[in-house]
């Protein structure tokens, strides 16, 4: 299965690494691996039909900072010249106008190419249009790694609960502000310094608005609930309170009922939004420090949670990997029918 | 696809009544529906090729306690005169010999017939003999339900993780268990009381050694061991502890350091084993009430948690009927391909 890599930030490289290591169960399990045919950074490119090696791409890039030769035309122009069977998806998120990721997606699906993403910015804000456009061409678009990291929820809930009516999703989706949250109450840290921690460990921007402003979980509520709850909304139709408010009395007023102040999205039959909520301590969403977690509300099973980490370069990868092997079955399957 | 229901208790009925409920899923995913050609409780039966109400089956076991007439021979030499695709076995776990669920395993896969099932006994006792049993006649056996009921572990780690190298599963296996210790630490109850009240409650058995001394935990351990890690144990080769020796003293002491006890079954490249473990609060396996928890590390993802409903009518037939999906979904697929 021939792939191209859009993208050879931490997560690009991370694919890289994680093809290179898991190829032959690919071989194993279908008698067919992944080559990389092109690969794409910010400014280089570089393309082999016969294949590229996945680790020479991350020395080039960790070496010289970057892959290849400089590009003169825009990713999406070049991508029609390229034989290849999937897209995999990973410049940044941009919930301005989700370019250039929307562009590159709009010229694979066209052209009949699946997809494998961790871009959350064109599913947050055109879903709908990329479904149809997917439809229309026949065309799978998968998406595990843009919401959780390598937590499974979106393929948990699309292909293990199919019996199952999910009524709501309630989920941490946003590791820095679990994070400052917990270290509030563990170490009863004011916001600023807990805030300050994070950044200092990697884990919060310099510029902490797009977490801590609920940003990027209302991103997470607007894809999960386009993907799985059938409902037509992007990161716009949000309800969103992010963190800023919360300040130590309120986290210790929690404490003393056992409750601990945790900041959710949640999709349910009313609606879409990101507030901070009161959890008991010990209920599936009381969990401390940067992990992710999806609670689902189902008819028969009830409750299911799934937690994971919600970044890093192989968590992140993993969860690409995970739709890559998935496309890869599918191939397969339809290979064998014909 | 024609199933013949063994056991008609608690989990039989919840199937009967989730097949009633979702075979328009199926007819809508398929094209075709479950049909229930036989159904058997503990001593009366019903054969019927063109099928039986699944509703009628439920009535007759609520108003008259049986589901049909007296049955003169055992269960195991009457399947093979039955024509069916799915045993769905969900009589009593046994784990002395396995009886009767063993003898309706080997009635079935030695016809080459698929398995669904929410009984531990064969598989915590003859995991490896069951699996080459299959693999020689080539058919399925798909066990979620036996397993954290509701909780669908098995699935995620087997069909969600495959790129994964999983090195240990560790997990929160008895929701008894952890209902007596989530007691004993939220309301300073004494081991006794709070063993009384989940027997109130109807969580735990008149004698609870079962669920108390780490059996029924032992058991899972024993499934994940075969079915994930590859291993070949039965449920004896299980270190186990239970919670008996826990007291009071115990829960406060690890509460004034922030964490909980918890009886934890683990399958790690050292051994299999169930014994109470400290956990600090906020970790996801410091989860309080009835739910099971899963904790999956593995190379690339890092750790993966699952949790939900171990037991009960409707959660235990979720997992059932996420099993009879996935082999509908096998069949029409290997159906499409000829």
């Amino acid at each position: 299965m021939d792939v191209v890599l859009v993208g050879f930030g931490t997560v690009g490289q991370g694919v890289a690494e994680s093809i290179y290591l898991k190829n032959n169960l690919f071989q194993e399990g279908f008698g067919d691996d992944l080559r990389v045919v092109a690969a794409f950074d910010s400014k280089t490119y570089v393309i082999d039909k016969k294949g590229l090696d996945p680790i020479d791409l991350v020395k080039a890039k960790t070496n010289k900072g970057v892959i290849g030769q400089r590009r003169k035309e825009d990713i999406k122009d070049m991508l029609p010249e390229i034989e290849y069977d999937v897209l995999v998806e990973m410049t940044p998120t941009n919930i301005v106008d989700a370019r250039p990721g929307l562009d590159h997606f709009r010229a694979a699906l066209s052209a009949g190419k699946d997809i494998v993403t961790s871009n959350k910015g064109p599913l947050a804000l055109k879903f709908r249009e990329l479904s149809r456009l997917a439809q229309k061409n026949r065309c799978m678009m998968r998406f595990e790694a843009s919401v959780g990291g390598a937590t499974p929820v979106i393929n948990l809930a699309s292909e293990l609960l199919k019996c199952e009516r999910i009524s709501s999703i309630r989920g941490i989706m946003n590791g820095t502000c679990n994070f400052i949250l917990s270290r509030m109450e563990s170490e009863g840290l004011p916001w600023e310094p807990a805030l300050r921690e994070a950044q200092q460990m990697g884990f919060a921007e310099t510029d902490p608005s797009y977490d801590i402003d609920g940003i990027d979980s209302a991103c997470k509520v607007a894809i999960l609930a386009n993907a799985i709850m059938n409902k037509d909304v992007t990161v716009h139709d949000v309800e969103r309170t992010g963190i800023r408010g919360i300040n130590l009395d309120a986290v210790n007023l929690a404490a003393q009922e056992k409750k601990v102040v945790r900041l959710i999205g949640e999709i349910t039959e009313k609606g879409v939004e990101v507030a901070p909520r009161l959890i008991p301590r010990g209920h599936p969403l009381s969990i401390s420090g940067t992990l992710n977690t999806f609670h689902i509300q189902t008819d028969l099973a009830g409750e299911i949670t799934v937690a994971g980490r919600g970044a890093g370069r192989y968590e992140t990868a993993s969860a690409v990997m995970s739709d890559l092997w998935a496309l890869m079955r599918a191939r397969k399957g339809s290979a064998h029918r014909h």
